[in-house]
């Protein structure tokens, strides 16, 4: 692959043109960029590439267009994209959900185009091009989708790139990403929103200064819920069947453990408290935390 | 003050019992712990202090008393402890609730003996004391509790200690701390261990492996999930009262979230999604937490 265009240039898209700057993956390096802030940012970086504000100034053809913007701005980006596709070209994102925005974007997309959506898990609270790294995909996973009818040779291509960033890659549908991710990403991310909510209500109510003492708790879930807004909104809304069973199950466990509570079920309630520790264990296990605790920063 | 008893040795007890050798606070300091294994580690710190399993090998009576046990255990030893007790002895704890377990000790503890709870705001998933650090209370908060007839020369003598062993020190009355620390600590840590309970019952319908994808969200509550069994049900069964209001006020929230979710309600969830931010901003500024993004460990 040749060419490659980066649509929005954010904390991924800026990690992305890092990365395959610095790996010299590709020959040109188109950004397409409309926050003047975040031009700004990109500019200073003085990576090869060309950084354009419009589509009028698109140079040539794409190999890779990947689409780093949040996903409510897909349709408008493709609407104007769609002249420059070739069908070589293989059009992907990085965006947290996958059923919904893959219907949207069949919808409208030029027909014979290769749309296969990738989503890196990695990130931060944080966004912006000035928090971006060359590193943020490495050894951590790269969903792909792999639909029934997929252009094998292109999911193997695609895969590659993936990898040369440093990405362990994993394959599923759409379905299955958007049911998983409902619930090690989606559901805490909202429950962090909700508590940070539900401390803002009491303290509201009682007229306390809570913010204070969060160093017990709330502090790192407040971290969560920094997380930006328009991405987060996009997400729950396009998963939003997801959303819903999985916080049934959760309000369903709640009540479980006030019941527990109230009438000091001991038995009942060590046992929850226990089995958790045992995730705890596999999570390390895994590799996807580290095994040092954790005293506050 | 010069002769201290630390009752129960694990991560709390320990911090406290280095900081105090550290900076030679007592003449004499007695450790009372019964596991052997953390005997064993406390011995290999070579620190100044008579380390006894049982209350037979007590030496002397007592300037403070400081309870670093699980709050269950108070009456046991409290009981054990009333023949050692002089009336200049200062009583204190490190419990996480404090009206229920006032009720309690006033019951049993010998008459005119003085008993102010302490609640250092520190800590970390892990517990014991290998994991003890004598700087753990540095610049922390320690919640005194202060009730309409506490003994205001003693009061200040507790103060001064925590002071020296480096936190900041304010005073609150018993119902209060219990009503604000259910938000910001009780409350978050319970909605972590429902976290990961839902996490794991939804991986036993489905059959999926969600843990491998723990990197988005999932992950940091798994760590605070991980928090001591026993001292999390003992907090949560003390201050179920307030545990209670907190449960529903959460739940109301939480419904409301997923009923804006449902119906793509954008103003209102967008509200939600950026007040939140506005906590963080001040927690930062009361220096609860550090400015530093996280992308994980």
């Amino acid at each position: 692959m040749k060419n490659i265009l980066i649509v929005g240039c954010g904390l991924i898209g800026s990690s992305i043109l890092r990365a395959v700057s610095q790996k010299r993956l590709f020959k040109n390096i188109v950004v397409l960029e409309k926050s003047k802030k975040n031009i700004s940012v990109l500019k200073k970086l003085k990576l090869k590439c060309k950084i354009i504000s419009s589509l009028k100034d698109i140079p040539n053809s794409f190999d890779l267009i990947i689409f780093c913007t949040p996903m409510s701005q897909y349709s408008n980006v493709i609407l104007k994209i769609n002249k420059f596709v070739t069908n070589k070209t293989i059009v992907t994102d990085v965006g947290s959900t996958k059923e919904q925005s893959f219907k949207n974007v069949k919808k409208i997309l030029k027909k014979n185009t290769t749309w296969i959506p990738s989503h890196p898990i990695t990130g931060s609270e944080v966004s912006g091009p000035k928090f971006g790294n060359k590193d943020l995909f490495k050894n951590k996973w790269c969903v792909l989708i792999k639909e029934d009818r997929v252009d094998k040779y292109r999911l193997s291509k695609l895969r590659k790139f993936w990898q040369k960033i440093g990405s362990k890659v994993i394959f599923m549908n759409s379905k299955q990403h958007d049911i998983i991710f409902s619930i090690t990403s989606h559901l805490p991310h909202l429950i962090a929103y909700n508590l940070v909510k539900t401390a803002t209500d009491f303290e509201k109510q009682k007229k306390y200064n809570l913010v204070k003492f969060s160093a017990g708790g709330l502090r790192d879930f407040s971290r969560i819920a920094a997380s930006n807004e328009i991405m987060w909104r996009d997400i729950f809304f396009n998963n939003r069947k997801n959303m819903t069973l999985a916080i049934n199950l959760f309000i369903k466990n709640l009540k479980s453990f006030k019941n527990d509570i109230n009438l000091k079920k001991n038995k009942q309630i060590i046992k929850k408290l226990t089995n958790t520790k045992k995730v705890r264990k596999k999570i390390i296990e895994l590799k996807q935390d580290i095994n040092k605790p954790d005293f506050g920063r």
